[in-house]
């Protein structure tokens, strides 16, 4: 079967009836309507002859096997956030089920071709993201952690596993899924408005973004609005302000997609007639290179001991959550650049600043790459998420190309 | 007698343990505690043969009728905020009853002194202040509103009013109290830091600064933290940062004590992963000088519509209340200065950033001035405020100065 990627695009939109609503997707993991897509998946997957397989960790496989076990993964997930979009994570997915047909239609392949569907990429509903890619990938450390999470209504991570059939307890031995992999692909929507300001359909991933999140408290003094001069002050958010400006400067400075971000602060006693005593600032460093993401970090802190001394306030760092940057295979990131080439006339590489399951399996050290697809206004998380068709079909058929790639490179004996 | 300023010290002392605990004073406005104060001040001043009346918005008055019936007021409040200090308000009714005594003993007056303890001047139960002397003073407008407030147990204003027998439509009525009124005096703890910097026990008050208070609100674009570059974001919280530093050259620009403060900023979504897409932030701008606070906010509104412009966000400015600045008369500043260096050195000259139950007289057009007595580390409104009691004995000391020459002059015709 030829490969037709108007049809990826329809079944988007299938997927979109039978699991979105007037808000948006609804196909948020451990959930019924999050069952209702897997069971989508399997039906639409069914006559490409791929085996299916629920792993331990609850991710769901396709398998299509070659003449050598040793396998190209395709992989996204079918989940969203609640009122989500359409095409965050499914798209991969729908595209996948389409290389699997083409390929499956050309009769014998010499490597094996496997689609992954992720299980709860998104953590909508318990906070913890990457889950089933991170339990394939050997990096889930947390499991304590997780048996004590509950959603809103009080039902605990494993009594929700448990109704889809996962055992917390043995999620870790999904690990063995990945023994057989020599290499991973990935589309997504890029989620962010570089591909649509540079008026490009496709984008070449270098990676996922190394994050440095801290709580930076400023500690000052409260006093009276009315009868405290200005030199008598110590004002904790004249530190945040500070901060909140010159994290842009850090950024502009270390460039190459550096992104600095203070994402809130909160200010006690809070009130109109009191300078502020203390002010609790969110900050959100990401950089595709370690050392320039540690160094952004070191600029942060130093500007912050200098702004504190200035305003004779404290200022303490908190470490919130990193990860470091994650690089995608080189070999992998030439087929990439490739193939969008074969299908439109630029291929622009950019860093992700979102993470994604290529990171984990990254990570696990199996050769990986992403493609982007523009996203409208960089939307996505919103049911206002989308993308244009024929931008969809195109990264159809650039994924395709990816594969035909690694396929015929993994069969020469490259790839994991 | 004569006057004996350390009295008054042990008075306020003997309050203190009369009406307050552990966590400081406790003489909240129409409370049982309140009412245990009142009942010790009547006792206290009995024996000066001044006489009591309670008006219709439960001011307490007490007076020793001279040859005139024009009077020389000297007021205070008795009521505290809820874990309060042992001056902010008594200082002034304890001190008056030490000059009602020195008066009295000196036998017929010329002009007749009024001892008043005003109602509720925190507002710290129901969230209004200056309830007794802006009835008297004629500027309650909000007896509307007044009559849908309650406290935190449900009770409405107007029952707790009627429980200690004030009917709120009949408080404004009180109005007839200032008829005789030819000048009024206040003494009031600084609530400040600039006495105790300058080292100075007692300052001269020039007026009561004019408010301009305002809530910015700041509209940019929520947008994701890791995959939005630095030059397409719209930052609400870089707008707010920029006027909450801006403020602070507007307050120094402008001089002569004024005062700009933003006590805090509330951003939305306020999550570590977005870019701030809302950012509220209060302002309070106060001058003694009306014409400098009003340039001091075409200043903050200028600067703020050149951030927007930069930041390519929308600002927009709400006022939340605004006052004009009370300037205190020049005779009684005089007599002031005087009474300050009869005294001890230096008179040094303030503006009062709080406001006061003297700032009311002032507008009803009662000449006015108000003594202030250095606060320790500026705190007030906790059981931390403090004076040194050689302090408060200097500040009784100058009173009664002060209220000697005022009436001195009120006998000669001077005063409204």
């Amino acid at each position: 079967m030829p490969l037709y990627p108007r049809r990826t695009v329809a079944e988007l939109k299938q997927l979109r009836e039978l699991t979105g609503d007037e808000n948006g997707a609804q196909r948020v993991a451990w959930t019924e309507t999050w069952e209702k897509a897997r069971a989508w998946l399997r039906e639409t997957v069914a006559e490409t002859g791929a085996e299916e397989e629920i792993d331990d960790a609850g991710n769901q496989w396709f398998t299509l096997r070659g003449t050598s076990e040793r396998a190209v993964l395709i992989g996204g997930h079918i989940d969203s956030v609640p009122n989500g979009g359409w095409l965050d994570g499914a798209l991969n997915v729908v595209a996948g089920i389409e290389v699997l047909r083409r390929v499956a239609g050309e009769g014998a392949s010499p490597v094996t071709i496997r689609l992954v569907n992720w299980a709860d990429e998104e953590g909508a509903r318990f906070g913890r993201s990457l889950f089933g890619s991170s339990a394939a990938a050997g990096s889930m450390a947390d499991q304590d952690e997780l048996r004590a999470l509950t959603d809103r209504e009080g039902v605990s991570l494993p009594d929700a596993l448990a109704e889809h059939g996962v055992d917390l307890d043995r999620a870790l031995e999904s690990r063995g899924q990945l023994d057989s992999a020599a290499a991973y692909l990935e589309l997504h929507i890029e989620q962010g408005p570089v591909l649509e300001s540079l008026d490009l359909p496709l984008g070449v991933v270098l990676g996922t973004f190394g994050v440095e999140r801290h709580r930076v408290t400023w500690r000052g003094q409260a006093a009276h609005a009315g009868s405290t001069p200005m030199d008598k002050r110590r004002d904790a958010l004249a530190g945040a302000a500070k901060l909140a400006l010159e994290i842009r400067e850090i950024a502009g400075r270390t460039g190459d997609g550096a992104v600095c971000t203070s994402g809130g602060v909160v200010c006690r006693p809070g009130i109109v007639t009191s300078v502020v005593e203390t002010a609790e600032q969110l900050l959100d460093q990401r950089h595709l290179d370690a050392e320039r993401l540690a160094s952004m970090l070191a600029q942060a802190k130093k500007a912050s001991e200098r702004f504190a001394s200035e305003e004779r306030v404290e200022v303490e760092f908190e470490r919130i959550w990193s990860i470091e940057p994650i690089l995608f295979d080189e070999t992998l990131l030439g087929f990439c650049e490739d193939a969008i080439r074969e299908v439109t006339d630029t291929a622009h590489r950019l860093p992700s600043g979102p993470l994604h399951d290529a990171a984990e399996v990254s990570r696990a050290g199996v050769p990986t790459v992403m493609l982007f697809v523009q996203s409208l206004r960089g939307l996505s998380h919103t049911k206002l998420e989308d993308t244009k068709e024929e931008h969809l079909e195109l990264a159809v058929a650039a994924l395709d190309r990816l594969a035909s790639k690694t396929i015929d490179w993994v069969a020469a004996g490259g790839g994991r």
